[in-house]
């Protein structure tokens, strides 16, 4: 099996079909990205409150690629298995002014530093540890190049992917995405070291990562119009979810399109007709609010337990 | 320690500070509650589509009660630990004309009745037994009566509860409320067999039950304004939460409500500051919308592993 490598340098500032891949593979091969930081590389260890005032805003959340993947075109889907995530031993979490979903009662910057412990993958909050977070890294920008021409903001998260922030993207999850152009143009960056659902205050534990994950093409998912995600078993009693999600600029309408893709997700792998599809959600789906400070848009989404369907999954195991 | 029983004919169909006790209870005391479903009745193991399209709107959602709780009294908190929720052997999921998420897409009324196995605690969706549901009952409403004088419609939610279809109250779970009037006018109803977060088609499994609560007076908890609870442990590895919600008829108002009274708790609760508050959210607490159909008002929900807090928790061994 090949391994590929996209280097610390090898990122750019928008999603652009126009960008010239820096990597061609084959679907099924695994890439390693070396990623900066989303403030690439402005927040520094020692850095100060100082550098939140003086951030450029037009070099943030650069994403590293992209990849051409042989096979893929228009209509079909990018599955992207996470296969490792390494966060560096430190990161930062920021109120960034404008910025997060409180931003007018925190209109103050502010920069806290945190130490990473990546051997037990354990960080603390405070000096006298009582606080302790266990690290869930991920790469809260995963994206492929929209169809449309133009430099679109690598921002806000789109149907496409991009920033989606989305917490379970952890080492055992797969993410799905349509592709919209020739070799589908991947790209991935922002690495998080742990977040919550919603990362509410507009940053997570930011830190630079390495992550590999592996590209394969899929022709066998055409109902797939916005990322699709199952969720890794990481301890052994783990319930793994199926996941659909709603990416829109109204909470309410990401909400009802999460809802929708779920429902065609149950018709299409589950054979389910619309009606059960719907009653199923409202009685064993649950909906979260993966991200919502990434304006303009929201990332709503809809998890199934994967155990519920087990017997009914003729599919699933193509996954 | 005494056991009181509410019947299944003591209920009222509004939230109305002037309906009168059916008990009076010292606070710490234990009341069971018999109730019917939320259709007050009107649906039955029997019923087919048709109940839905003669369904009487005018009798849905009552609530068990009222309960005067000695000692309680505007400002206070109404603490309700969860002790046991029994459902009825069967239930219903209905997507009813002009209710639920997508009801724009689903305009057609449509029934399905569920056999419950309540010894196993589990159902199925489907004649093959493919698909299968653990249960996990709550009880759908419950509240306090408002301060304001009038009769409040017992369907949508509000910060003093009432229908907030969470999930996560079933047995074992604690909620508090806050308390608008004296003997708080606690009320119960709205058994659900099961149901995911958001009960998008607008019903979850509805069933009769009957439940238990232990009713307590706090004083110590004057930052509560909207409902907060903590989640059971139902398997020895389940992580346990701390929750807050915020209730609103916009669901990104909601969502900021959740959130600010999240960092209000870590403030009162674990002596953080607001902006190392506002942080510890966006990296280790989850939005999730718990109810997204009991219009005009949503409740969405701010949830905080309990373990991260653990050795900082002076006052959490209280709860």
């Amino acid at each position: 099996m090949s391994i590929h490598a996209v280097k610390r340098s090898q990122c750019h500032l928008a999603w652009d079909n126009s960008i010239a891949p820096v990597l061609r593979v084959k679907s099924g091969e695994i890439v390693t990205f070396d990623c900066l930081d989303a403030s690439n590389g402005q927040i520094t260890p020692d850095s100060t409150v100082d550098a939140i005032k003086s951030l450029v805003f037009s070099q943030l959340d650069q994403v590293n690629g992209p990849v051409f993947v042989e096979g893929a075109a228009p209509g079909d889907t990018l599955q992207i298995d996470v296969l490792r995530v390494a966060p560096a031993p430190w990161g930062w979490t920021a109120c960034i002014p404008g910025f997060g979903l409180l931003t007018d009662e925190f209109p103050e910057p502010a920069l806290k530093i945190w130490e990473l412990d990546t051997e037990n993958m354990v960080t603390y909050f405070d000096k006298e540890k009582t606080i302790r977070i266990p690290l869930r890294p991920f790469a809260g920008e995963m994206g492929v190049a929209p169809g449309k021409e133009g430099a679109f903001s690598t921002i806000p998260p789109y149907a496409t992917g991009g920033n989606i922030d989305t917490k379970h993207l952890s080492a055992g999850a797969t993410l799905f995405l349509p592709v919209e152009v020739e070799g589908a143009l991947f790209s991935i960056g922002d690495g998080h070291a742990v977040q919550g659902d919603g990362e509410v205050c507009g940053t997570a534990i930011e830190t630079p990562m390495t992550v590999s994950v592996r590209l394969t093409v899929r022709k066998d998912r055409p109902y797939i119009k916005t990322p699709h995600f199952t969720t890794p078993k990481v301890n052994i009693q783990d319930e793994e979810y199926y996941c659909t999600t709603g990416v829109d600029a109204d909470m309410r309408e990401a909400t009802r399109a999460a809802v929708r893709n779920m429902i065609d997700f149950l018709c299409a792998e589950h054979a389910l007709d619309r009606v059960a599809a719907y009653m199923l959600c409202s009685v064993a789906a649950d909906l979260r609010l993966h991200e919502v400070v990434d304006m303009p848009n929201y990332v709503v989404g809809m998890m199934i337990p994967r155990s519920i369907l087990g017997a009914s999954t003729p599919s699933e195991s193509k996954l």
